[in-house]
């Protein structure tokens, strides 16, 4: 019954095959798992805007991948050390998705890391040295968030999640259950991508717990009910002050979960991004608003329609019950 | 620019052609205005049931054409005064759609008539009668009950409002503009069915008005961003306590709406149900979980994933700033 999901381990859906990225589509799960082939740091960049990869870390790694095949074709051009064509393919790589820091943060040190190297070592090595440790920390960080997140379930909750809140949250119900915990998931389908029904509940269903399917309007209704016990999302960004972007619509469940005094959990990974003071210091991404007025590329309304589609929100501190981190849970 | 839209009158798309109801099929619109032809009372059963038809006071009186229909099969077959028949028609139709009040007390009213009138009047002539006035008062509530609205908007504001909120929703925009008041409408789109993008951003944005549509999980961030001024929904049935039952997800944006001081209306039209003294009295209607499963046909989870479809939800009173219908604004 129970098997290890498809997206618990990056490894399994963006990985490397020679010099090309391959990228398992992720807007196509789970009905098809269609490789999408990146052979330049351009096919990346256009992979992470049209959300073919998602998820804040993961969206970090990706981006190292797109440096690393801009490193590499440099390289067999002779021009291992064109400082000034890396910096750019990582500002073009930056620019795909505002809201997350992971991203920029990953490409930042790695920046360094080339410029302190000298001629030690080829940009590519040091590229794919410092990818594969993050790769291995990001596991780790997973790892110990579900750990220190398990403590707060009770055998016999129902858990409503939002989007996909990653591979942490796949850790905390398999850490639940290895305790003996029994689990029921309750998933939002996430509009307008539908991560929540196609990665989430998809996962979380593969390993064997019982996955119920709700549309994002349903939340406040199955709250009033009894139906649910806690609330866990990811969180894109957690600024200094607590602030937690995450997919839009974490807002309002967060308000709900408060009206019914259910707790409200973030897994925050790795922690807050030290370099974001506040909640609005983080950019909220406005995605193209033919996302939201279509649905599968059919129109869903009239044509003198407009759309509005911010793909994030920010829920401030009060309304989030604790911060759950790999070192543990935090109140702001 | 402006013109009136199609769902302003019941008459334009739900209407008979000699002994043929005609039904257009609001599930298509606003792509393909498909007529439906219903030429019993099965077909009819079966069209509100697939929510070819919304909205109480539309379904009760599209039910009336099923009784209708039947009245005059039996007439046709010199069974005239077959009421067990048709009180079994009026079962069928009873049951198709249990929480709204209007069509229940329709075919109720509509079956105490046709005991009275004797052998005067056949029963189809009763029907018909009957329904061309409820007809008449159902316009004249809605106008009513959009003229009574109309003062609570303020020129500038953005209304949100979710589902279809009926002809009420368009006359007070209609009513609000002839004054010269500026308003700009966000629609949410109401998975699963998208109503709200369908049907209310395509017959507001037809009307003229500046018209956005969000996914449902976007209101509570444009409330905290200031970009909703008050927030306007429908009801299928109000208790005499004030609990609105409305399409589900009504409930989440008064929650998220009274977290941000936003004033939250109900559009009751025709007021309470004086046989439903409490919101736990209203039965809410649970539809098949494939509904939620699937869009257009297509699976959207994985295949150990269940649903639940909770088609209305409870909004309590101390959430609704006011209840208008046509006879004026209530506080409960």
């Amino acid at each position: 019954m129970a098997s290890e999901p498809l997206l618990m381990n990056l490894e399994n859906n963006v990985y490397l095959e020679d010099d090309v990225l391959v990228i398992i589509d992720r807007r196509k799960l789970p009905g098809i798992v269609t490789p999408v082939y990146c052979s330049n740091e351009e096919e990346v960049a256009s992979a992470i805007r049209e959300m073919m990869v998602q998820g804040a870390g993961d969206i970090a790694i990706t981006a190292g991948f797109g440096l690393y095949l801009a490193a590499r074709e440099l390289e067999r051009k002779g021009r291992d050390r064109d400082r000034v064509s890396l910096e750019k393919t990582a500002s073009l790589l930056r620019a795909t998705r505002p809201t997350g820091f992971h991203m920029a943060a990953l490409l930042d040190k790695i920046m360094v890391r080339i410029d302190e190297a000298q001629d030690s070592m080829k940009p590519s090595e040091i590229i794919m040295k410092y990818l594969n440790r993050a790769m291995e920390r990001q596991r780790e960080i997973s790892r110990q968030t579900g750990f220190h997140a398990e403590p707060l379930i009770t055998s016999g909750d129902t858990i409503l999640t939002h989007c996909f809140a990653g591979p942490g949250l796949l850790y905390m119900f398999q850490y639940a259950r290895d305790k003996g915990k029994e689990i029921n998931v309750m998933c939002t389908e996430t509009r307008p991508y539908l991560q929540g029904a196609r990665l989430t509940a998809w996962s979380v269903s593969e390993m064997g717990f019982n996955t119920t399917l709700i549309t994002d309007n349903m939340a406040a209704w199955c709250m009033s009910r009894g139906m649910i016990q806690k609330v866990f999302t990811a969180a894109d960004r957690v600024a200094m002050d607590g602030t937690a972007a995450n997919k839009v619509g974490t807002l309002q469940l967060a308000i709900c979960a408060r009206h019914y005094g259910i707790p409200f959990y973030i897994l925050g990974y790795g922690g807050p991004d030290r370099r974001t003071k506040k909640g609005e210091d983080i950019p909220i991404e406005e995605r193209d608003a033919r996302e939201v007025l279509e649905f599968q590329s059919q129109p869903i309304s009239g044509p003198r329609v407009k759309g509005y589609y911010p793909a994030f929100d920010l829920t401030p501190p009060e309304l989030i019950d604790g911060v759950v981190t790999a070192s543990g849970i935090q109140k702001y």
